[in-house]
């Protein structure tokens, strides 16, 4: 099926007043519209599935029952935005997602009035929800704020920090907890247990005593409604859990695909609300499309598919990806070093560690959400002898920062941080780019930061990061596949704080730190074609730096222009400290740090945002024209 | 009495292995000679009184039933553990805390083999402790781990994430939670209501049933000490906490001052413990002291003081501090704007936020420990129209990393960021040293980036960052009092990214980022006299850079000097870069960035971090004459 599905009753909503006039009994049929829509949409685009599915019947009903974008609707992480996309006025775009100049994948404050927050990071919701709730409550206004979230992001510190401080603010905040039993990967943690057994029944009340307690909660508006949802709930939960011991009103777990519980729950509350209520709603991740439901993963993300089957588009890679080389090459030194631990937060396959874990299982940690934890936790593993992997993402390592400083780097453990997706990151646009970890670590004293230049750098930085034991070791590699290089047997152990000359010249030298060396090599054959003899040196380190290497490249070239995929504060400003340290730039050495434009670049093809931040074969034979005065000879010689 | 207390048992015990010659029932005189000693060392240094002294039975008991160094025991934040340094080996230098080459004032791996995990920053023990618990698991040792974490350390969303993790793991950790009600300020936040509602027995268990549920668990052994110790305790709650629905067995609460109760309990988890095991023990901050029980913060940190009195000593300023003034002003502006409102995370006198408090009691929030949870309720505050100030020292900041990036600075949300303690904190050392801010802010898109020059500028600040509205903005400022200027009436608006001269000259420019600024002054005095016509610019703002003041000052200068009381990647940073990108050093400019050194520095008195940094008169002048070749003129002219 390939033509756009018939959605007679979702083509008269194009905004969610437009609900309005949908009847509850045609809400079914809505949903149904709704869901083949998004199928279809992502069918195309590729992007979130799953989350998408399983929020469908509660994003209408939530639309249904409040009054948006007055009242504050919070997606947290808003990957499970989909429908609420299609719902408020941007259907028509809806198959642009994650494409350039396109609807972001997640909420966007600045795509729609309608989201109030965006969210690619998780377990924000309740946070920002807070802050929304106070201030309707300082400015007397009686809007509604209401935070989805989903069980797996319950598991992050942040989430807890705002539930404790919401209890104690008696905040007219409305959690809707979003339980699907699965967040990316299969759940972890105790609290992910705990909600299984609420959602269980363990802890069941009956309906009566439940219905006693609501009508003395909610006062003399229970009705008919209401009575049915508690009679059809599949139990309900209403004294002594945790989130009521937290402060908050707690209802549920309730069914999250059934309009006859969700709509007069939310609506009671609406309009009876007193402090802080969590609404528990049992949800099922890729509902309503069978590939997903029976899918391992529940179509988290996927790429373009066909609908019937549900046949995902296969990229067929030229090399290996980054994440692939560091999780073979993890299991295979595991294998000869049984301290070797790894460690990760709700990432097991995007980090490459579900190697390692199906190798090594007793010696892989998934802490779940939880990235804080995650690095204190491997700062234990190390003073005790043994050799921690906290493979994150470099986005994710941010929310560890105070971490990798206080518990690694300043008690110089030696905690092995393999850092992926740093740089570019394609359709997840600006809150999952890799910008600042050179910038982050570089700056703290005694850490080692490398990026690898190809996959077989890689592999030897894995290596080199085993055998390092005198403090913290970091080495960046992007999202993607690597260059095909041959790959070694096994990797070699590298000199800390020695780069290596990649080609010789002696009027310009080029100077990489991590996989735009590629391209300074295509633009060192444009600058030779010029007349321009060129040096192109792979760095390695940004912290050490190979200060006799830099030196020799200040001291015996007209231009020296340093190329790196990080933010202004990294591996450029290292270089220029030690130039102007060294006076080594005072003999009218032309310096030219190439870095990611001081902007947040929206989602886009890599390729095209290469060339927009200017770190291309272009953009590097332009700055050396440019350096040079000669600006006229652009064109490719 | 300013002689040392007589302490005839506590001479008999220098090391923890000591203590097994010590009966049980002389515990209590030991305690008290220990309490004595801890009070009479702190009234000569000064640091922190009232934790320790709420510990002391803790520490002694867990040394007795323990076999530290080979057990660990992990103390969350490292103030509560005086007593314990007396114990381990420390007692003849513990007079010199927190003096420069003294003892640290918390935990310090690199001081103690009884020290397993430095903490200055809370909340961390629960992760380092599971690390090194799932470390002895896998190394087949039969070593304990014992974390020692207070209540309000509870609220950090860390803590929450380590006892998630460990109850899924099952692993053999031993979490004691130190109740004292109190951590700096007045407990906040939901949990720390929950765990009075523990203390005073709500959920009060029967000792009978108590006695059975533990015989149950605890197996044979199972003997009369632990029944007396039973039915002595206030009360004893193991069903359905918070704690086991997180995987902890849960024993207490437990009188903490009472070795009766601590010693069964912790000799039987000792030799019985299965899974994680969670106790939680009461006690009274500032315990044994009665100035400490009776001041409201139970001297929490404190200055020398009389041990008689109690009277603390005084340190007259010279000049507001920096705290002061931040309070102040926010005040001053907060009474003509009713939009502004504080958030603080547990450190309302610290920041000077308990001023705003005092006026606006409605708009401040004290969040508890929970930085990340702070910078995001500030963000969904910001995004409803308030003005939030998120007032956190440097250090702190750290830990809300990501908040600020993902959730402020991409959505560009104009939350306002006062940061105390930008620079060095003296005797707290590099735990709590602000030396990062600069750098991993202004690596971010959009961000304005101030620091204070002195307390007059902070006025103008506090004023720039009210009426900015665009975006995210922060000011920096020191520990300390200021250099008493004369105070306007009110703050000026700044215009953003415009910085100043301060004095004109041809030859050498220094360009101060902060408050060195006054010895740049100072330096310049020395080079005028020595014939070098020098310029001094205060630049205000690390970003927006004022381009047009940098350019004229690498132009018409031979040489350029940047100084900032921050690490590498900060101001100097972005100023090599500009100059760089601008190719305005390629003619000869001498560029000399001078930054705090790349090491973690060891408290000292401020004055001696400033000369071994180089970052004073001297340290400038030598600059400046190194760099012009002339450095025979180093002597101050």
């Amino acid at each position: 099926m390939t033509s756009v599905p018939s959605t007679p009753l979702l083509d008269t909503v194009h905004i969610p007043a437009d609900l309005k006039q949908v009847e509850d009994r045609d809400l079914p049929q809505l949903a149904s519209e709704l869901r083949a829509e998004m199928i279809d949409a992502v069918s195309k685009t590729g992007g979130h599935l799953g989350a998408g599915l399983g929020v469908v019947e509660l994003t209408i009903a939530l639309h249904k029952v409040f009054n948006t974008p007055d009242d504050r609707i919070i997606f947290d992480v808003g990957h499970q935005c989909y429908p609420h996309k299609i719902l408020t006025g941007r259907r028509e775009r809806i198959r642009t997602l994650r494409q350039e100049d396109g609807l972001s994948g997640f909420t966007k404050r600045g795509e729609s009035e309608y989201d109030p927050f965006g969210a690619g990071h998780s377990s924000t919701s309740i946070s920002a929800g807070l802050g929304m709730a106070v201030a309707a409550d300082l400015q007397g206004s009686d809007r509604r704020v209401i935070a989805v979230i989903g069980d797996g992001a319950m598991s992050a510190g942040m989430a807890f920090e705002a539930l404790n401080n919401a209890g104690a603010l008696d905040a007219r905040l409305i959690v809707i907890l979003n339980d699907n039993d699965m967040s990316i990967a299969p759940p972890t943690g105790a609290m992910s247990a705990y909600l299984a057994r609420l959602a269980s029944g363990r802890t069941y009340m009956g309906v009566r005593e439940f219905g006693k307690k609501l009508t003395a909660y909610l006062g003399k508006t229970v009705d008919r409604a209401i009575t049915r949802a508690v009679e059809h709930a599949r139990g309900y939960v209403t004294g002594g859990t945790m989130f009521e011991e937290l402060g908050f009103y707690h209802i549920g777990p309730i069914d999250g695909h059934s309009f006859e519980h969700l709509l007069p729950v939310l609506r009671n509350v609406r309009d009876n609300q007193q402090g802080p209520v969590l609404i528990h709603v049992v949800t099922q991740k890729g509902k309503g499309y069978a590939p997903a439901e029976a899918a391992a993963d529940k179509y988290h993300g996927v790429n373009k598919f066909d609908v019937i089957t549900g046949a995902q588009a296969k990229v067929k890679p030229n090399a290996p990806s980054y994440t692939a080389v560091f999780g073979e090459t993890l299991v295979q030194e595991g294998a000869l070093d049984d301290r070797i631990v790894a460690i990760t937060a709700a990432m097991p396959s995007g980090t490459g560690v579900d190697k390692f874990a199906d190798a090594f299982p007793a010696r892989t940690f998934d802490v779940g959400i939880a990235e804080q934890h995650a690095v204190t936790f491997a700062a234990g593993l190390a003073c005790d002898g043994m050799k921690p992997f906290a493979a994150l993402y470099s986005t994710f390592l941010q929310r560890a920062y105070d971490q990798v400083v206080h518990d690694v780097a300043i008690q110089k453990l030696p905690v092995r941080f393999p850092i992926d997706r740093a740089g570019f990151v394609g359709a997840d646009g600006p809150t999952h780019a890799g910008s600042f970890d050179t910038g982050y670590l570089a700056m703290l004293p005694g850490f080692v930061v490398m990026a690898a230049s190809d996959e077989a750098e890689l592999k030897h930085m894995v290596r080199t990061a085993v055998a390092y034991d005198e403090g913290p070791i970091s080495f960046r590699y992007p999202r993607g596949e690597g260059v095909g290089v041959e790959m070694p047997e096994r990797g070699s152990i590298l000199d800390i704080g020695k780069g290596r000359i990649v080609k010789e010249g002696t009027k310009v030298a080029l100077l990489s730190f991590g996989t735009r060396l590629a391209e300074c090599l295509l633009a060192a054959e444009d600058l030779e074609a010029a007349g321009l003899s060129t040096t192109v040196a792979d760095a390695r380190f940004a912290k050490p730096l190979d200060e006799d290497m830099i030196r020799r490249l200040a001291r015996e070239h007209e231009v020296l222009v340093t190329i790196e995929e990080g933010s202004i504060g990294g591996f450029a400003s290292h270089v220029l400290q030690f130039l102007a340290r060294e006076g080594l730039i005072d003999g009218g050495l032309k310096v030219r740090p190439m870095v990611l434009p001081d902007v947040w670049m929206d989602q886009a093809k890599p390729e095209a945002m290469y060339a927009k931040a200017g770190l291309d074969r272009e953009g590097i034979v332009r700055t050396v024209f440019a350096a040079l005065g000669t600006a006229h000879l652009t064109q490719r010689a």
